[in-house]
């Protein structure tokens, strides 16, 4: 087994390798630019390391890890358009640095390279590879989708939370693990289970971010904090909040909730109380534990070796003290 | 062999049966209503043909029929963003009922969904249309991104306008015919001789389109007759007659597209003498009937019975007398 560190150069590598500016230009340097601007390269990394630990060299999960890739910035180009985000990793945005019809058009070209990508496997890999992943790229513009919804809603439950932060987020992590599996042509049952190893994984981490982007260190959270108080966003600690609030507390949360103050540390410093005097934030935590706990129980079913449970355990780790 | 008629009535059936509305609502509705808004389904209709001319039932095609012509209708809605288009076949365009974000996910959506209609065919079946598809689908997005280019250029040449047409509108018609082969198990020489009579007589009937645009009978054209000279579109009657004009002609085309005069006839009617006394029209008309003609040869190398040759004749005779 390689290191994190390993997988990730190794992917870098292949991803240079396979970088060239094709005609025409104006469809092509978007993708490159995007794809070139960096990132964690978590989810590559995970169908790297899932191969691996299903007994096959990590190298033959390459094509599958740039699919994976390539269709996460996708949805990024598109998001940052539908959300008219000027920055992303701290640098223009592709419809800023360019205009909104190359965003929606080199995005629609960088879905169709990641199912080519699948054509790189023999037929049945290809044909579970690229099954796989239409079901969750669908499940991603659902999740999409549901967080469109939720911002004029007042009536969002905790399920359907849960629900959306899966589909958007999640169900990605754990196929880039499946893919891993089916590359490796791992059993159906490992496929399984690592698949919802990653997705309780992802949850937490998800649920993680909500929380981390109220009460996380500015230091190392790397987003500004209160970024989602600040937009009003129904984040998970709102849901819980506003569900185990007193009415005085409800009150206060809709009232600021509904106003956008040029000076916000007052608003971000309330709602912070009131997410801990509800005892919100104290059951996001728990949720938290519960996610992470869940994913690192299915961890010990998979049929593989401890040192290898243990490399995946160590990333779930490392992922929610947010040092990967 | 059945009528062109009862393969469109087949297909609405068919489209219609797969018609329902999945949560979230505000992601499937748009596509169901582009999907309902007609059009004279000339895509799934090839598919179904193909598959019936290579011996194969053509109610096996319905699948690959759904896909291509849900890629169309994405492709479309994706286009009416960047065109800024109001209307489709009379209606709204789906940015301008809903917004553009939903034209953005509905239509990734879309093209996830034309993929999965592929899993319902066989291994072999599968990787086939699919790798034709993603190929397609690829051109298609690439001769957008062309289309786009050469708004902002004044050097097109004749090539790279018919690169772009065949891009944007001719491999999908090839592509079409082909998968219609590939359903049908039928031999690669004849897929790949199919694909070659659609991508010919797709060239011709872009190139007509174009003909017609300024020289069509406003009864029976369906668009408005001088909708291109009108937008100052580069089609390839204009390059034709500034290719061929005399420096007068050539100056007088240049100012008389750079301008949008509110009443344009006499700017219509002066274009369409440049197009005539350049021989930019006659010229225009020769190219459609080469790659006719063309298209036809092809057709006779196929191997199949004779009035399956003259099924597809039929098809292509009554497309270019737009009949169809």
């Amino acid at each position: 087994m390689q290191s994190i560190e390993h997988y990730r150069s190794e992917f870098i590598s292949y991803l240079e390798s396979k970088t060239e500016t094709k005609e025409p230009k104006n469809l092509y340097e978007p993708i490159n630019y995007i794809l070139g601007l960096g990132g964690k390269r978590l989810r590559p990394i995970l169908v790297l390391m899932a191969t691996e630990i299903f007994g096959t060299d990590y190298k033959k999960g390459l094509d599958a890890a740039l699919a994976i890739e390539i269709f996460h910035n996708f949805s990024l180009v598109h998001d940052d358009i539908m959300d008219d985000a000027p920055l992303r990793r701290g640098k223009a945005t592709v419809h800023e640095k360019w205009n909104i019809n190359t965003g929606i058009l080199s995005g629609d070209a960088m879905l169709i390279n990641a199912y080519q990508l699948f054509e790189n496997y023999k037929e049945e890999t290809f044909r579970n590879l690229a099954k796989l992943f239409s079901k969750t790229a669908l499940e991603v513009c659902e999740g999409q989708q549901y967080d469109v919804d939720f911002e004029t809603r007042d009536d969002v439950t905790q399920q359907e939370y849960l629900k959306m932060i899966e589909y958007k987020t999640a169900v990605l992590v754990a196929a880039a693990l499946k893919m891993g599996g089916i590359v490796a042509n791992a059993s159906l049952e490992d496929q399984n289970s690592v698949y919802e190893f990653g997705k309780n994984l992802g949850i937490a981490f998800q649920l993680q971010d909500d929380y981390l982007d109220a009460f996380g260190d500015p230091k190392t959270f790397g987003k500004q904090v209160g970024g989602d108080i600040i937009e009003n966003k129904k984040t998970f600690l709102y849901l819980k909040a506003f569900e185990m609030g007193t009415p005085l507390q409800r009150k206060e949360l809709a009232d600021l909730f509904s106003i956008q103050p040029k000076d916000p540390a007052d608003k971000i410093k309330t709602i912070k109380t009131i997410f801990v005097e509800s005892g919100a934030a104290a059951l996001t935590q728990k949720e938290i534990a519960i996610y992470t706990e869940k994913a690192f129980l299915i961890l010990r079913t998979l049929k593989i070796s401890n040192d290898k449970k243990d490399l995946l355990h160590q990333f779930g780790e490392n992922l929610m003290r947010r040092k990967v």
